[in-house]
């Protein structure tokens, strides 16, 4: 819920993408993906959060982008206006929340390429709060599509890092497409659930209450 | 971790903290503490989250503060600044993380009051949110600082919602202070972990394990 709304509720681009992605999103642990694809994996998990919770089925939330305020106007009888706040880099991943009892936590990352998944989409931060987590028990992964093939795979934060660590000992800086369609998930697409991961948790986690 | 800052590193106050009170703190979800013994317990809180981070015992992270972007200026060669943007009213808790593989979420909140706690504190949407989660099994709770009496209290979600219901049929607006002592759990302030929240949920979730 937004208190008060002046001139819009979206951002303004200036300098039109090429800029933005230069300026802002190369330097950002979250893709402040104002590009339509990577807005559109944000919003399908949105919406499909908020159904798994109209639903009562998991309680899956985003963070908010975090910013530095830096300067603050109070005009009379009008909301506080932050006149001057930068983009921080997130600490940690973007979504998490609860289902079944257990911690969910994940990141959401799309990419153009066609034949692998850059690493460059994470960051160190990222991958060192991922580790935190499994070592304390959470369900842990990624959410990685690939807009060229139309495709959203789960994989799993236990099979991320090696390739990130490989990445500084002379490994590749990318994971190949063939090794995400090998050992993640897709996604399966659904009319209300656009991204419906609980499926796959369900797979992996809950197996036995939930399959046949 | 900020990427650039610009004209110093905390919010400026124009008109007073008294103003700032009026048109920011009373209408937003999580109280933007500026007042020095708001902040205090804040950062008391993150403080004993980077020890239990640093020592592993749990994964707990304060969520950014909503903030509604509307405007970003992209200076050459320099990060982007926000030069319009507005506080939102959050939909959830400021605390969540993971504890013994269990999902954690708690509120912390500051009061003045010598006699009670005030309900106006939070908000129904944070209520809901937290019916959401322990419906889920989460370990769901509030911590209360009454600075008056430099005592820090947990208070388990289970036992704010009658109050919270109560007060829309008549009932006080407030938790009597002795209640709050009674059914809460004053947390113990310890040189590293300032507010050592985890020793209750210890006690009341681990008890067997932990103890003796």
């Amino acid at each position: 819920m937004i208190i008060p709304i002046v001139g819009g509720e979206t951002v303004q681009y200036p300098n039109g993408k090429k800029i933005i992605r230069q300026t802002v999103a190369s330097r950002l642990s979250q893709p402040i993906d104002f590009g339509n694809r990577g807005m559109t994996l944000e919003e399908d998990i949105n919406e499909t959060n908020e159904y798994y919770l109209a639903q009562q089925k998991a309680i899956i939330h985003k963070k908010p982008t975090p910013v530095q305020i830096v300067q603050v106007d109070y005009p009379k009888r009008s909301a506080a206006v932050i006149k001057e706040a930068y983009f921080k880099q997130a600490s940690t991943t973007d979504y998490n929340g609860v289902y079944r009892g257990k911690y969910v936590d994940f990141e959401a990352k799309v990419t153009k390429n066609k034949t692998s998944f850059p690493l460059s989409n994470f960051h160190e931060h990222q991958i060192a709060h991922m580790e935190h987590v499994c070592s304390h028990g959470a369900i842990c992964f990624v959410i990685m599509r690939f807009s060229a093939h139309n495709q959203t795979f789960f994989f799993e934060a236990e099979k991320l890092f090696p390739w990130w660590k490989r990445q500084y000992d002379g490994g590749r800086k990318s994971i190949p497409y063939e090794v995400i369609c090998e050992e993640g998930f897709l996604i399966p697409m659904k009319y209300q659930a656009k991204v419906d991961y609980l499926h796959i948790i369900d797979q992996l986690h809950f197996r036995t209450e939930e399959e046949e």
